[in-house]
């Protein structure tokens, strides 16, 4: 079976990307601690590559510079959003360059151990609005590896697939819950609490795509 | 003064590349200890940043899987080449999406601190046949600035700047010359020896460009 590298942070989008790739590929979950502000989507990261039997890996980056609310608690997460004005404008927890980085690490582990593509659960409707989530962004990478790498540069690159960036919140859940995704073991919340605030944009957007699948949340959210 | 990211490895191309972009720019220097084969190159690096009187951080990765022979030291260097084949072909040395990844964390940082540009000393005339020091490598991640990150999208992309690409190894030691780079902290070979090995690609590279540019290495190389 061939190869693939898939990005994993723990959340529910890339979870179900990553039970998509495993009807074809051999999965190879990455995930980054890059000083996110809490360890609980490590934590849920490597339990769902557990729960999906792939081989797992973290890599442990330090960011140079100041990177937003996403990695500095001294800093106020984005509050009072609704669904209609998520996504709108690049918000505090934008970290700079952080799918370049990402996308580049595991091109580097797709390149040596032989994958043939890398899944990255990037989606561009019920989002956040970060520019490096969109189709045109993907496609410029495609010519970095095309041009900058072995592989590329032999006629054979390494291919980004990028399956639910189209889908809505909701549809993503649906297609996951066909597939079994244990969405129980995913966490979305951008604080570390005992229990996810459904305040911040990202337990916004869960609870609408659950509420509008019609599905009840297991990981009550 | 405006900023600039200046990528520095401890050899003689980013080190003129750093007295280049000092005169037109306040440089941050970005070393990468990526688990080369021997410290000399992260300690020479930094012995030029300090020359340069500039901050200097550095950031320590670690690659998922096998990168060839110049981070595992089980794998034999590249023997017996000449200036006439070096540069023909990928070399064992080669280490996946490295400049990828190294790009992506100077841009990282160039957004955090508002640089405007980032410095690196790639070049394709006197060179190991890297995929990832090509014009047209730098071009391509050039449209991966401009749409995947904030400063890209808001019409204000971080430049990136490579002003020795196009010369020969004696024509780079001469502008360096002229600037004053202390080429003698600057260290090029893939050994860690107490004197350089005088057989690498590296090696080889380096006293073909002194020889041509009629200057003796104060590095004793």
């Amino acid at each position: 079976m061939k190869k693939a590298i898939v990005l994993l942070s723990g959340g529910l989008d890339s979870a179900t990307v990553l039970w998509i790739a495993a009807k074809r590929y051999k999965p190879f979950c990455l995930i980054f601690d890059y000083g996110q502000r809490h360890r609980k989507e490590i934590s849920a990261a490597k339990k769902i590559a557990s729960k999906a039997k792939c081989a797992c890996r973290v890599s442990k980056i330090s960011l140079p510079g100041q990177t937003g609310s996403l990695t500095n608690t001294k800093l106020p997460l984005p509050a009072n959003h609704t669904t209609a004005n998520i996504g709108k404008s690049i918000p505090s927890t934008y970290v700079p360059a952080r799918n370049i980085i990402f996308l580049s690490f595991a091109l580097s582990y797709a390149e040596a151990i032989k994958a043939e593509t890398i899944y990255i659960g990037a989606n561009t409707v019920d989002f956040s609005g970060y520019p490096d989530c969109k189709q045109e962004f993907f496609k410029a990478f495609a010519q970095v590896i095309r041009t900058g790498t072995k592989s590329g540069i032999s006629s054979n690159p390494i291919r980004i697939q990028t399956p639910i960036i189209h889908k809505t919140k909701a549809e993503i859940i649906r297609t996951g819950i066909k597939l079994n995704v244990p969405y129980e073991l995913t966490w979305s919340c951008y604080k570390g609490g005992a229990k996810p605030c459904g305040k911040c944009d990202s337990c916004i957007l869960r609870a609408e795509g659950f509420r509008k699948a019609g599905i009840k949340d297991p990981g009550n959210f």
